[in-house]
């Protein structure tokens, strides 16, 4: 069913695909990088799968390889950067380092972003702040996927948060989520292997709970973390609206509803209120807060204290958040990534049409 | 079952509880109003019911009435505050404003705090930036009564994390929510009708799904946001171990199972890594990031929109967060706050046993 590449094959096609497009050598670079840590950290739906979706958006003139990313309105730990249609892959990298820069100045640095387009995973953007010793969060809109709570319209995007933390001896806190329930991938999944989904999943186009895995495709949603109401969707919903919020209101990029939709082939909504989709990133030193050392210290404390609760009965351990990822990077840099089929078929097209070699 | 009281008559009840006390004139008057937010916006479990069990804390050497609340470190959009043992209510609030202060000067603020105690709804913090044209964060760490996903243990509170966004014309966005399915005032109605509660609610002893309102008592647990692994609460412990991270080990406090317990009679824990509880707290200048002007303007259509979204099949309408809350505050107003005739006996008891007056 697939075969497996190494980091670096994977590296050399996707650079040259991006260069292809006309990004510059450090913009392909930063772009290559950001899109297969997903891969590398076991996120097929967002790495190199995804490249052919982000060529789609080059020739639909959606993105421009060669953005000006420019900080247009800013305090001393905060700012608004306009990614000028650039890559999210890059454009959030850069609004990154701003934030990371303004909390070495004052402490803490937020950094919201406009005219953007799709960045990746978000939990890569948040870690670019671990190795200098400060928390890093990064958020971004998405095209409407999601119901509020008690709608039966598709308003919100599935709406990351990713919070990376270091400590000490101990590999550092990595949460990345989804604001809902599930991710998309899940429901395709079932659907190819004609599965129902549980309920909290999904709702069907009227709004009414669904079990079948294409009630996406015929007007559904997906639901917010926590499924109904009787299980905390509105908390869900809450969330994602910040996200959302943060990300494009604040920035002026497009929000809800209007936010531009991955896919070259769906039309962009009419009206936008804002310009591309949005991002929201941040940097907090940690000493800031307190010292390095007692910080780690306790940090160390914290995540050996939870590493070592006592299991639920069936279980044998308890994860703390980014642990499975970081196991799946470190079997991957081992023993290469495996690509499915139909995703290796897609590239090699993809590299045809580019006239650059395929993969090995 | 219960008589109306309006706020004034609540008002002066507490006010001259937290007096007799010991609270000076200035920290009475913030405790009372803060404590009753709650009840005015109609989260009763976080009001006036819980008093008896402030008293309680004061009465057992866990709270000082006379805090000495101050920075102990900081920079400019950065501090760690010591609540010196005080009532979290005016500890937060004295936070908050050190936050809005940082904010005003340098476009953001962020406070973590240690040393304090319960900071009743974390809303009323958050939406102390509302008037200053901010947007406002607050979280706590609380005592463990939360699992993490899969573990018989529990580890972390049902840490809330508030965020309030003001908007022009429309009523703001007030985000106010534990990082849980439900929260235990839930289980304890439940328990009372002797009603079998919902599955991804709780969870007993060793760590298996439970029906049963009474297994917390058994030493079951609550269960994060999405309830179970297939429903996303991998999500909802990360959340609250962030809550729990920002609020406790970066400001110096004691967290996870170590955070200690509200009700007076529990032991604080043994070899606690901290200096009581921990929050959080953030203020961000709208105009930090764009001007105040198309800031609100957007916030509205956002609002706007989001209310005007197709329902779902059986509800009449979609809920901006805070909603609800402010609903129920103005009704109060009009109407007065309902108490259920225990909160009143305990209230009565409680002025009997100070020497203050009861309520009318």
């Amino acid at each position: 069913m697939h075969n497996s590449y190494s980091y670096q094959a994977l590296f050399r096609f996707t650079l040259n695909v991006f260069k292809k497009m006309g990004c510059n050598d450090t913009h392909a670079d930063t772009a290559t990088s950001v899109l297969l840590s997903a891969d590398m950290r076991g996120i097929d739906s967002h790495g190199i799968a995804r490249l052919s979706g982000y060529v789609r958006l080059w020739e639909a003139g959606r993105v421009n390889p060669v953005p000006d990313i420019r900080i247009v309105h800013e305090t001393p730990s905060s700012a608004v950067v306009d990614g000028d249609k650039g890559l999210g892959l890059v454009v959030a990298h850069e609004a990154m380092k701003i934030a990371i820069k303004k909390a070495e100045a004052v402490g803490t640095g937020w950094v919201s972003v406009k005219n953007s387009n799709h960045f990746g995973i978000a939990g890569v953007h948040a870690m670019m702040a671990l190795e200098k010793d400060m928390i890093g969060m990064a958020m971004t809109n998405a095209s409407a996927l999601v119901a509020p709570t008690f709608s039966a319209e598709r308003m919100l995007g599935t709406n990351p948060i990713a919070v990376a933390i270091p400590a000490g001896k101990e590999q550092p806190f990595v949460a990345d989520l989804a604001t809902t329930t599930v991710a998309n991938g899940k429901l395709e999944v079932a659907s190819r292997k004609n599965e129902a989904i549980p309920e909290g999943w999904a709702q069907d186009k009227q709004g009414r709970p669904s079990e079948d895995p294409g009630c996406i495709k015929e007007g559904g949603a997906l639901l917010p973390l926590g499924g109904d109401r009787m299980h905390g969707s509105h908390k869900g919903y809450a969330l994602s609206s910040v996200v959302d919020i943060f990300s494009a209101v604040l920035s002026g990029a497009s929000y809800g509803p209007w936010a531009p939709p991955f896919p070259a082939y769906i039309p962009m909504p009419e009206n936008m209120p804002g310009e591309g989709l949005g991002h929201f990133l941040g940097a907090m030193r940690v000493d800031a807060f307190r010292s390095k050392e007692s910080f780690f210290d306790n940090m160390d404390k914290w995540i050996d204290r939870f590493k070592n609760a006592k299991p639920a009965a069936g279980h044998d351990r308890v994860l703390i958040p980014g642990m499975p990822e970081m196991e799946k990077e470190a079997y991957h840099k081992m023993h290469g990534i495996p690509l499915l089929k139909p995703v290796v078929e897609d590239l090699n097209a993809l590299a045809g049409k580019l006239g650059i070699s395929c993969l090995p």
